[in-house]
């Protein structure tokens, strides 16, 4: 077999580069001039794309659509917003490209960062950590009583995937109950799932709300006014998903009516979110700066899991994470 | 049966001081004038106690020691220093005396408190929360990389029981190596231990470490220079036990010469700790006020608790949390 030209806009440096180096030869590797400024930042065309039989990162997605020697491309995210349009599903299917992406890579992260907003939300850690109570005064005896175990409660996940099976396997010494909402359930899904139609008897019913819809023509503002009013009052909501699948205003209007007790966001709309922002103000609002899937050697597990789906590739067999 | 005088010095208030009433009636409840400030403050002597069958909650041992009549004591806390003298447990055998407490009340939230501490700590919660991070700039790839999973970590946890049993459980879907140190290893434990002296190594090997040792003569100060040298370098010290069994001097030094990355500390010695005290101006170090086993209808529990015991009591059955 001639050696395959893999075309990667990925920032590897040190351990990760030198494993994706070792990892791909004698197949050879084509770097573009500039790479994307940032995963949410608008990838520019290079010419050395059109040599590529494999795309691993980011790349821009005319210069797919004009490539004539492209077989599979593996997105260095979880999401995938940029290719998922109806155009690019349909060019996808007619040109028989393979489409993988990298949820394997953050699903325990993103599921370990809901569990800990979960947590620090069920201990009041943002209340607890600043502190100076004593034990038997009245700030003392509110912190303890604001604590509210998780155990026995109910939460229903926005989205089915690779997140939410990682974030139901860390809760289940907690004995929630759990539901998750899928566009098109399959029937083989590892706990109980709702349709979209079926999601506000579900809503009206949990404590905590996690979103982690994918950004898609569907999802935008999918979280807005009217889905709020559908959750219970007092309820919890958590947003690890996308920003732009949720309303913000509405958002801040549900937390300054009291009828949500807490938001915690890893993404919101825009990001970063402006330091005026009035969510930044909101005090029952708690913010991370999307950093939910984010893990030490973070580059070294993309690449692994890169180069699992390359040998699988060159052996012929399925690929892990397969989107399209 | 003549009814029983049961002695309560518990601040026990509506939904909870009902269930108590109704729960133990026909029998008849003996309030002391004067009610312990907190649970850690010295109670005074109440004539009423020399009447009691019974006691609910954290009597003065002189009293306990004078009665004549006294057959159960229910401590009304997990902790129950007070007690747990040599000079003590031998009078207790000796009047053949019950004594239970009411480790199963608090066990649950300590052990998710824990969790909680570790996830924060896992997820870099206290500087993720405050930031405003961009997506691709140097604080967010900082934040990104310092996450650090606690799947396949080992962790050594500072005595055996109630709490650490159900930490174990929540702890289960990470994987983590898992060894307790238990002054008496009974062989049947549900996970393995060590003995004091073979804790060194074990300590060196540990990227956390739990200390949930309640406070006698043996483990005051049994976190001190010494064993914090043992510790790995880099190794996150937790205490959710007794804030004396931490010399808090030797603790702020661990953290200053950045042989321990970070404390999470839910007890200190003193409680509270001062505003000015070195431990709150820490960078590395992260303190609740002593809430680790508060949690939403705390008395309701423990009522709960009391009065499943008091029906074992009464059927002459083995009682639950029995300490001595």
């Amino acid at each position: 077999m001639n050696p395959l030209k893999i075309f990667s806009d990925s920032h590897l440096t040190g351990r990760a580069e030198q494993l994706f180096q070792d990892g791909v030869s004698p197949h050879e590797i084509l770097i573009p001039k500039t790479r994307p400024a940032s995963i949410l930042s608008k990838p520019e065309p290079d010419p050395s794309f059109a040599l590529a039989d494999i795309a691993f990162g980011q790349p821009d997605v005319e210069s797919i659509r004009q490539s004539d020697k492209l077989k599979w491309l593996h997105v260095s995210t979880a999401g995938f917003t940029r290719y998922d349009t109806p155009e690019f599903r349909s060019m996808v299917k007619e040109r028989g490209l393979i489409v993988t992406n990298s949820s394997s890579v953050y699903a325990e992260a993103c599921a370990d960062h809901a569990l800990a907003f979960m947590l620090a939300q069920s201990r009041v850690l943002p209340a607890a950590l600043p502190s100076h109570a004593a034990n038997g005064d009245a700030e003392w005896l509110r912190l303890r009583g604001a604590s509210v175990s998780l155990r026995g409660q109910s939460l229903v996940i926005l989205g089915y995937g690779a997140i939410a099976l990682e974030l139901v396997k860390l809760l289940a010494p907690f004995d929630m109950k759990i539901t998750a909402m899928r566009r098109s359930p399959r029937g083989d899904e590892a706990f109980p799932t709702v349709t979209p139609l079926n999601l506000p008897a579900a809503l009206a019913m949990a404590d905590h709300v996690i979103n982690i819809l994918p950004e898609n023509a569907e999802s935008i503002r999918f979280v807005n006014a009217n889905l709020l009013a559908q959750m219970k009052p007092g309820a919890v909501f958590y947003n690890i998903g996308r920003g732009t699948t949720v309303d913000q205003d509405d958002l801040l209007a549900a937390l300054r009516s009291g009828h949500l007790a807490k938001a915690w966001l890893d993404v919101t709309d825009p990001e970063p979110l402006p330091a005026d922002h009035p969510l930044r103000k909101e005090p029952n609002c708690h913010i991370t700066p999307h950093i939910a899937g984010g893990h030490a050697e973070e580059t070294v597990t993309l690449v692994n899991h890169f180069l699992r789906n390359f040998r699988l590739y060159l052996a012929g067999e399925p690929l892990r994470d397969r989107i399209m």
